[in-house]
């Protein structure tokens, strides 16, 4: 699809290899500089998407992360249904998946647990809701958690989490720059950590020294 | 890596195309034929991989669905690290990912869910533990939940979801023969279904009406 393109609005997070697969003719535009908060910021996305979707063929939207995991994809999606704009949603790697594995933290283990949940650390402000933190599982992926991960920790103390409980910060995962932080809990609030980052709460992060093959291959 | 690969383990859900890409020398071994739930059917397997990972360069086991997701893939690399035998872990598309997003349904939406989690419907046997019914967020994706699937809505039911839930069954993901049914949890249990298929819990199934770009396309 890359190849066929007649348009790419790429975000930040995704590989710059990706995009010489294009023609040469092709419109590349990077649509993520301003802050991924702001809610004008994806309506400018959006309209940029109806504009060149009404302009040309093959308009390709390529995501970081996931697009419909806490990626926005949904939204973008609908926005596109409601205009009668077609489309189609094309699945990638999901980060939230590559990167535990890449880290050597298996997400499931048949002795170790059964149910892991996903969650953003990164939630809409202007929601009517937010995450019931007594309603979660004993092993954890969080994305966009690095800023409130202090929050976070105390929530999940507070609802019954261990202190104690293993937690990996993955930053650059699955990239040459990948460097897994070990610590727990209790210590993750002042455990120096920077974006773009996945962490990984639960016992699972025990299996990473032993199946850990990707950041002892770098070092 | 499969085309340099000298041996190919493979699995029943693994695509055959992928197959032809293989060197014509490259022994290729069925491994999906006895009953996922026997244990010693595993063993047989890890032995395998041992085996031909002592004779071979490059021996490739090829897992559908998704090896670190209550694929067993995490027990096959510790078998492997426990001998001494060097592996690598190369992540593909998830299934619990790539089926809800054919079906049109968002694992989340801002504006809707900020967590949902991955349940295993196969529990081992021999475990000392099971699902916390009482410990999952109001959107969940469960694999190998097809036979139990009337055991699993009265749990969550009990576990306070409202019986009008909205529950997608979702057969043959990301393929041609993809199908979806949509029920509640107050029916799942004698809505016909078969395996394979990726059950989704949650509100986000109600995005299916205007997400649905494959099965639309198919029909």
């Amino acid at each position: 699809m890359i190849k066929k393109a007649d348009v790419i609005l790429y975000d930040k997070l995704v590989s710059k290899d990706l995009l010489s697969y294009s023609k040469k003719e092709c419109i590349k535009i990077y649509v993520g500089k301003k802050s991924e908060g702001s809610s004008h910021f994806q309506e400018d996305i959006n309209k940029e998407l109806r504009d060149y979707g009404e302009k040309h063929n093959i308009v390709v939207r390529l995501k970081g992360g996931d697009p419909y995991i806490f990626g926005r994809g949904a939204e973008e999606a609908m926005y596109l249904y409601e205009r009668g704009i077609p489309f189609e949603v094309i699945p990638g790697i999901s980060s939230t998946v590559s990167c535990p594995m890449y880290s050597g933290i298996p997400l499931s283990y048949r002795e170790s647990n059964s149910a892991f949940a996903f969650l953003t650390g990164h939630e809409a402000e202007d929601k009517s809701f937010s995450i019931n933190w007594n309603k979660l599982p004993d092993t954890l992926v969080i994305v966009m958690g690095i800023k409130n991960r202090a929050a976070i920790a105390q929530n999940l103390i507070k609802a019954g989490f261990n202190p104690k409980t293993p937690v990996a910060i993955i930053k650059n995962g699955t990239t040459l720059l990948q460097e897994t932080t070990v610590c727990d809990l209790s210590t993750l609030g002042e455990t120096p950590a920077e974006p773009p980052s996945v962490i990984f709460v639960g016992k699972n992060v025990l299996f990473r020294d032993k199946l850990d093959f990707f950041e002892k291959k770098l070092s």
